[in-house]
């Protein structure tokens, strides 16, 4: 297809499409002329990713960039490739690595995951942006003396584990190695908003249960 | 205590507290002379629930200002007080309402909460900022292409639902109406990223099982 249909099929400008070639977040179409260029399904489904990553996601250009860089390589094994795309996604603040109560939270960060056998790259936790921001969670939980013991984190580890085998069930309806990425990479992303949303719905769904008597 | 005492016993400077007090965020102490104030153990709750809001919540001081007044306000039932509360708390942004796409996400968005019996407040919706939270992301969905059907979405309620009957739990082992509220508030904001840092960290353990062959 040419920019124009690709536009109309996405629903991106073709300013937009033409900002993000330059950018290098789109592979550049089959050249045909001088000015003209033929597109496929798989620049399409790249622009969805990145609608994904930059709208939703709030990612900055660059980091949109690599995340893509890292889906993309094909050097990495299938895990690998998904592990480094979605280890690019943005995190948060990762913890202050002096501060003396990181110490204690990793210790119970480690325990947690240890106790659930998640022990896959235990040398190399300190270097994941996920480990990370668990680490920091805890220690804001610490700080402002709310509960962070194993006991009270295991129920979201349990349930995230549940989630985590349907997300791969449906990242495994794709066909191919680079379809099922970049789904992995963009349901990540656009699953996280409908996670907290309906966490809060139905707070409020047991709250009134519970304490709504009237 | 004095101004002192709490500001050692919270780890927050005495400056920063002044600027609490001075904004309303923190109500004020019992007045002992021209300059001296005493404050109270609901100070230092008080004062921990601030610091979730604006530092992990990343809120500014005024939307703060406004979980807090509704977490406060003794004329409602300790059902309405702790939605209020929640309510208030910031969603990112809701759906454009004038998007074609809106109105199918909503239908959506309904068809999924009245099959979870999620049916209080059914002419609320609308107003529930975790409501629009919602239909927002499935309006993203589905511009992009991704799933969002109800059996997708299914999966994220019932474990919502779990998690729900959990925290709430936690937050009855607080003692006073108050005190229910302030850790309901401050644990929905805390508790969210170990929720999603773990997601990631049980998809990468899930993704190593099913593609790490080698």
């Amino acid at each position: 297809m040419r920019l124009a249909e690709l536009s109309e099929r996405s629903g991106v400008s073709t300013a937009t499409i033409k900002y993000y070639l330059r950018e290098g977040l789109l592979p550049p179409g089959e050249r045909l002329t001088a000015t003209k260029a033929e597109y496929g399904e798989e620049h399409l489904r790249r622009l969805r990713l990145v609608r994904a990553l930059i709208q939703v996601g709030r990612m900055p250009v660059a980091t949109a960039r690599e995340v893509l860089k890292a889906a993309e390589d094909e050097s990495l094994s299938q895990h690998l490739r998904l592990g480094a795309a979605v280890w690019a996604l943005p995190h948060g603040p990762g913890p202050d690595k002096n501060a003396p109560d990181t110490a204690r939270a990793r210790e119970e960060a480690n325990a947690l995951l240890d106790q659930l056998g998640w022990a896959s790259g235990r040398d190399a936790r300190d270097d994941s942006p996920a480990y990370r921001m668990l680490v920091e969670a805890i220690v804001s939980l610490a700080r402002l003396g709310y509960p962070h013991d194993t006991g009270h984190l295991l129920p979201y580890a349990r349930l995230a584990s549940e989630l985590a085998v349907h997300e791969l069930d449906v990242v495994e309806t794709y066909d191919t190695p680079s379809e099922q990425i970049e789904a992995s990479v963009a349901l990540t992303v656009l699953y996280e908003p409908v996670l907290l949303s309906l966490r809060r719905l139905a707070q409020a769904q047991e709250s009134g249960r519970r304490f709504d008597q009237a």
